[in-house]
């Protein structure tokens, strides 16, 4: 048991949740240690929503909000972290949510589409087409969902999965504690925030904000000064590290 | 297959060791994590050996070579990563090898005891006793290797642990890639550098230095100048990140 006074008590919660997510074949063995660059990052952002994230998780709503047909895409992570909060996002949100896994087999596909519905997700069903360009089966997406999408949400992705969505025209918004990743690089909007604290703001904002102020935000942002705010965060907690 | 021009082919390489090894028990779920977050921070030092870490690489070969009783500890992501390297530091330092794990198991212990001895490693054995100040398994080391070493390396350690050998009076060398962890700043002396890379190059120290120059580097230098030149490394990087 990890005592609720420890300093880094959510964070020992939330990896103890994947790890036991990873018994039960939801979170792959590589998942696991994505799960761990992820710690050491929001180690470096001091394990809080900075002020540009939370601006970001803001414009995340506005997007959703204006979008034609925007989807959730969910991984084998983020619904063993946040299948609740995802619940709720797509309550405030009106978006589609489809599973999509960079290690897909059928059995994960069941077991990661269980786990959403059992805590409150419509999850989007159909045959899945080969639509990205990706090799095998991490070309796989559903025509219907992640196909027709215009804005797309993928916490926690994969680089090449992130271009190959922003290569087909759709506005992607990525989740990652690491503002230089690849996929932090390619999205069109990068929340540089810990995914569990990231949906409930989210969700949040598509609350309060009305659909002027979401046209408005959804047009007037620069992803390179998020990112570099993001940044810069993490250099002015780290020069103060040691004093 | 990860192509060998692949600019993280090592780290990718490392990683899929890593996860094979979870597969066979030797390394736990827990240790996979670990390893991301150890990722994470190779991944802002540039994946590479800094001239502090070669510096604190050749300290600790001194180290070594000076002590009465020299001890290398061994856990499930140092056997995994890192077996035939610590063979090799063995014969250099004529060290004792003691495998300690954070999560202890009779049969991790055999698997681990197997590794290490089929790639050359001669592994210590008897009886493990209670004799550092921590709870239940994790107070256990032989009296005849951790418990009566003065110089103890301890690649990849828990921060309780760290502390607990410290507070021994024993002089411990600890390898972590984040310069702010508890174990960084317990130890008395850190090499924030990948582990598969520091390991050689204490191992060449060993062999280079004569008993003069080890005694002279044995004793003079400052652990806090050290982290700090790593710490400033990784500052200096992600000030010219996005540059």
């Amino acid at each position: 048991m990890i005592p609720e006074n420890h300093p880094r008590y959510h964070s020992l919660i939330v990896r103890e949740q994947l790890v036991r997510c990873a018994k039960e074949g939801i979170v792959t063995l590589e998942g696991l240690t994505a799960h761990g660059r992820g710690e050491a990052f929001d180690y470096l952002m001091g394990e809080q929503t900075s002020p540009s994230a939370l601006q970001a998780e803001k414009i995340a709503a506005a997007l959703l909000l204006t979008a034609d047909h925007p989807v959730i895409s969910v991984n084998g992570n983020t619904a063993a972290l946040a299948a609740r909060m995802i619940a709720g996002l797509q309550m405030a949100s009106r978006a589609s949510v489809e599973v999509n896994l960079f290690h897909r087999t059928d059995e994960r596909i069941t077991k990661i589409t269980r786990l959403l519905e059992e805590q409150g997700v419509r999850v989007l069903k159909g045959e899945a087409k080969r639509l990205l360009p990706l090799l095998h089966e991490r070309a796989l997406c559903l025509p219907g969902g992640i196909g027709s999408a215009d804005v797309i949400l993928v916490p926690l992705e994969d680089g090449d999965r992130c271009q190959a969505l922003h290569s087909l025209g759709k506005k992607v918004i990525t989740i990652d504690l690491n503002p230089l990743s690849r996929t932090a690089q390619s999205a069109d909007l990068t929340i540089v925030d810990e995914v569990t604290r990231a949906l409930p703001l989210i969700t949040t904002f598509c609350r309060e904000l009305d659909q002027e102020e979401a046209k408005t935000l959804s047009t007037g942002y620069d992803n390179k000064i998020i990112r570099k705010a993001a940044l810069d965060e993490i250099i002015r907690r780290l020069t103060h590290a040691l004093d």
